[in-house]
């Protein structure tokens, strides 16, 4: 294989020692609950490799789009949740795969939804989503609205589904674990008002990758999701899911300007390669668009992030910038906010192991 | 072909009718200016039918990437400015390019860039970036670097470049016509002190959008480079680029979610389909991440606005939203705050003429 000084930049990298030490951690955590699975959630990744090391044995995973699910049913990954409300367009869709030998399930928080679900010939299998705090999605644990869903899914009624994404704000390892407890309590009582109305559920899904690492128990919960642990960002360290060097996802970009009067360089990383996702703007330390590390990912470059970005331009500034070490052509790796967004705009990664380009792995992109 | 109904969603839509109006008017405003050319950039379209469109007869264009410039030149577009600072690492890409009869120009701000240009082997050629203001890249058009550079680049060097992408701040068509002729007597200055110091030059290129449409006058410039007026976007609308409604790129999306209680509904458009850019955050009008149409692109949904993202979920809100209106499954359409960001999360165009899908427009995306 090439070296890192043969790629085109911008270029999206993927470090396998890191990813794994970050797959081990979950792993770690949710065993910690005995009965618990983990079911990663692979929007991510968008990568089969990624999700043979995620899900071993081809296990359960989530995904977020239908282009996913195929993407994944193709690649053996047969046990889906496809976490976001479904449609009825998008029934035929997931019929049609299920049909083939797929178990992709759906989730709604809709009674008309319901109706159109249970009216799909199928073959479909449901969650009811239950808001237990985050306020974005999913019926109250506690309101008519859950058993209505319920009666009209009728058999198709499988489970229940939760997700708190509100724990992202959270700001210390008790906070998370309250927001996961909270989380917890609700939608395991969804799951019993729905079992005592009658209905047979075998899979109480909750999760987001703080709560996960944090949660101090589970009782009654069936499974996790998480996804953006296996990557991390500079958020999900701030937020203890991992260690600040343990993001496995860097942009490899080039110096393509120097400014010594304004201590600054710019990359040829902007707005389309790091995304302009501003995350970390509440966290304790703001990494503006991207920290940026050395070649090797390394934090020598004093305090450099990417203070402010253009379509195709990423403007460097920080304490101690050493600009000496930062001519044109001089390559750098960009550490993601959020990786999930910034690893969206590429088409794949090069895979980097013991600091060594190993392969190309592509990513399942777009809907 | 299909119906909007029959799209998957999310899905880009372009409206040939908005953006041929949206080109006209651009060619019109350049017109003005006897011996100026407009020079497209197709950083925003990245699609050679626009380009058909924007630059006829294959006429001059500006990139942003290489895999533009690879894109456009397999499409017949020779004459390409490549507007990014270029390092070294991509001069054998571009003068394969040139080799095989195509005339894309370099950029460079850089001395050591410069010298590892004249080196090169070529064909090349390259343009000077002048800083006029934006303090983005760009060396002064007055000082000692702007002769040093045009000294290590001898007989390759053809003009120099501008870009007042800082016009982008600007709240009045006075204000942008005094950014333009800042632009213009600072670019034509380095050409003049270049041309004293015997240097030939042919191309003097400056603009952007607004500055291009509001120029009052550009004496001694050759070709104004603008992009995102083609498509426009809410930013765009309120710099006077074009009218509000004439935003011709718009994401085609589904209705997910309902809720009565806080007056809002979810869209299965979310952070990747509609980027995390807020352009209009500072403007006169904060559309958020879009502002919501309906699915005949009209604004008949009350203030309706994209509120808050996540990966894939759109939350959204507004004065007069009618939730009536807006059952799961109901199909509306989003403008973007910044089309280039939000056209960029995309595969592809679903092109609609007088309200017909009537074909399907790749992009060049990535690098």
């Amino acid at each position: 294989m090439t070296s890192l000084l043969d790629l085109p930049t911008p270029s999206l990298l993927l470090d396998l020692d890191v990813l794994k030490r970050n797959l081990a951690r979950m792993a770690e955590a949710v065993a910690r609950h005995p009965g618990v699975v983990l079911r990663p959630h692979m929007k991510t990744a968008k990568n089969a490799q990624v999700a043979d090391l995620a899900a071993q044995g081809k296990g359960p995973i989530t995904v977020s789009t239908l282009a996913e699910a195929r993407y994944f049913a193709d690649h053996g990954f047969r046990d889906q949740i496809y976490a976001v409300g479904i449609v009825p367009a998008k029934l035929d869709a997931v019929a049609a795969l299920n049909a083939a030998g797929n178990a992709v399930k759906v989730i709604t928080d809709d009674l008309d939804a319901a109706r159109a679900i249970a009216a799909h010939p199928g073959p479909l299998e449901v969650l009811i989503e239950v808001d237990v705090g985050e306020g974005r999605a999913g019926v109250l644990h506690d309101g008519e609205e859950l058993l209505a869903i319920a009666a009209a899914l009728g058999p198709r009624l499988v489970g229940v589904l939760s997700h708190s994404g509100h724990s992202y704000a959270g700001r210390s390892i008790a906070a998370m674990a309250e927001i996961a407890e909270l989380e917890r309590s609700r939608v395991v009582a969804a799951a019993e008002k729905l079992r005592a109305a009658g209905h047979a559920l075998r899979i109480v899904s909750a999760g987001a990758s703080p709560t996960a690492m944090y949660a101090g128990r589970l009782h009654g919960v069936t499974e996790m999701r998480a996804g953006v642990y296996m990557m991390g960002d500079l958020l999900q360290a701030q937020l203890g899911v991992h260690p600040l060097d343990d993001v496995a996802v860097t942009v490899l970009a080039s110096v393509i300007g120097r400014y010594p009067q304004r201590q600054a360089v710019l990359l040829d990383a902007g707005a389309l390669a790091l995304s302009k996702d501003r995350s970390t703007e509440a966290a304790p330390k703001d990494w503006k668009f991207g920290r940026v590390l050395d070649l090797d990912g390394r934090p020598t470059l004093g305090e450099a992030m990417v203070v402010r970005v253009h379509q195709e331009h990423g403007e460097v500034r920080g304490e101690g910038l050493p600009l000496d070490r930062l001519p044109v052509g001089a390559r750098v790796r960009v550490a993601p906010n959020h990786v999930c967004l910034t690893a969206a705009a590429h088409a794949q990664y090069h895979v980097l192991e013991n600091g060594r380009l190993v392969a190309i792995w592509e990513r399942a992109n777009h809907w």
